[in-house]
């Protein structure tokens, strides 16, 4: 539970910081780039000087996120050992040294004081001061009550970055972190100037052909396995080079293989350099199939996990699907009493 | 505007009533069902006789919009010139007699008085009361402000229809019909018990393997066309056959096309019968594909049209393109001022 008094304490600090950088997660979203994107207009608003640091490039389709200034990659755009150390270093949308890579030199060796905005539940020791609410849908939801709490009026820039975080965390609305709570917010940013429509274009609706030609040469080869319960799908290097496609235009094709019928556990099998198989897993409440990727070295979440494999296509699903069908029997026996 | 007033009245005829036959339009959708799911819970639970009568059977996705009772077709569940008349007939989600198709009977030959809930723009001149708000996002907006002005409490089941319903008519809060008024309605929503998760299982994840196939087929058909500012695909009867797919599983596949970056125009043709093919047009906004579809004798709405011509698809499509070319310049010479 985060109280009235951790958020003012957070407001404080903000805004007792002349300068802030504002830095995220590897492979930063839409909540980690909509939570900067916001927090970096209210506080170049107060006159501030304010830096948003990744550590690896976010994708073109968050471009609409970058509208308050550029944002820079660690390494790439800036030396992060070279750099003036800011008054306040924000981190948002994760907590762990894992997730920020070669964020190091700003979080651990510069001597700024740090403050974690996060929903996620590990939570490193590498923060002063930390607004951790894990019942909060996306981190948006927390800096969009950093920005009430501060007196801050919502205006439509910012309420459409908070718009796109929220879509993102929520996988627009559907997963079972959709409260209530939720869509007051929602209604609040739409009333406040987000357009619904418009994000979704920027978000899902920028695609390729070569893409979009790849997603069609895996359904494909969509299979059932273990009884209905499975569904498979193989992406082959073949694929990548007959389409023109590449790995980053495979996100979410997974999710393809949930929507058969009465299927409990989704598999997506692409084939990567050497004889490496990149599995993803995916799974229906009820199940656990980070315990699966675990026992090949993999991780994850309990509903979302993923290993790297050796073999060919085959071999590996056949090895992966032997471990899945342990888990469904597992989660069988406990279904029934 | 639909004054308090109105709803007043439609709650007193209603309320009058001892027998209802609650109807919708052909094709019944998310809205129509779960319309008539939420009228049919209040009128039942208040002692009345309720049939729900479709002019055509419902997708079976939308089982679970009739826990309530059978929804019973016409012509094959029930005679419509021989059943008794009931006190009073409601019509949900349509107020045309092009959409009721066979259910003439019952709305003109059975004496009946009719009121209409809807929020379609063509009204033909069907009832003896309306009940039409084309502000409304879906007719379920108006169905629950009715059950708030007839202080139905909004139970579980209720609130499952309704947000049923909400998602089915806005693309799950996508379409610009999206406002403020619709979150709000969300969340109350789910606070009454609506499960989001669940429902977007039930209408989204329920696909069949040959239908996946078939997806996976026509995007590999995806092709630009006029400069990028179209996009194409293909549906063969040879990929029917081979996918053991069938026409309805084409359903939103068109979608698809409107992903690919900077597409203004989708069209997907489809071989049926004979030597005929159906196109099917979606437009971005500020374009308009009914007049392309009209232009071949189809029909439908301004951003999404379509038509049924003969020849091979490859004829057919060169001849549609060169029409929607027409209305690309069209609408580039009124963009340009």
């Amino acid at each position: 539970m985060v109280s009235d008094a951790d958020y003012q304490a957070a407001v404080e600090a903000l805004g007792r910081a002349r300068s802030v950088a504002l830095t995220t997660h590897v492979k930063p979203d839409a909540d980690a780039l909509g939570s900067a994107a916001a927090l970096r207009r209210w506080l170049q608003g107060a006159g501030k000087t304010v830096d948003v640091i990744v550590p690896t490039p976010a994708p073109g389709k968050y471009a609409f996120l970058e509208s308050g200034g550029p944002v820079k990659v660690a390494g790439r755009d800036v030396d992060l050992s070279a750099a003036e150390p800011p008054d306040l270093v924000v981190i948002v949308d994760t907590a762990t040294w894992q997730q920020l890579d070669g964020m190091q030199p700003l979080v651990a060796e510069s001597g700024a004081p740090v403050l974690v905005i996060d929903h996620h539940r590990t939570v490193d020791p590498l923060a002063d001061m930390v607004l951790v609410d894990t019942d909060a849908a996306a981190t948006v939801v927390i800096v969009h009550r950093l920005l009430v709490e501060a007196g801050v009026p919502i205006d439509r820039a910012t309420a459409g970055y908070l718009f796109a975080g929220l879509v993102g965390d929520t996988d627009w609305f559907r997963l079972p972190n959709v409260s209530p709570e939720t869509f007051r917010l929602a209604a609040s940013l739409v009333e406040a100037g987000a357009n619904p429509t418009e994000i979704h274009a920027h978000l899902h609706l920028g695609d390729s052909v070569a893409k979009l030609h790849l997603w069609g040469r895996a359904l494909e080869t969509l299979h059932p396995a273990l009884g209905d319960r499975a569904t498979v799908m193989h992406l082959t290097r073949a694929m990548f080079r007959e389409t023109g496609a590449d790995v980053g235009d495979t996100e979410n094709l997974i999710n393809q293989c949930m929507r058969v019928r009465g299927t409990r556990v989704g598999l997506m099998l692409v084939e990567t350099e050497g004889d490496e198989v990149r599995v993803s897993l995916r799974c229906t409440p009820g199940l656990n199939v980070l315990e699966v990727a675990e026992q090949f070295g993999g991780g994850g979440h309990i509903r979302a996990a993923g290993a790297r494999l050796t073999g060919p296509l085959d071999q590996v699903e056949a090895r992966v699907l032997a471990a899945v069908d342990e888990a469904l029997a597992d989660a069988e026996k406990s279904e029934k009493p």
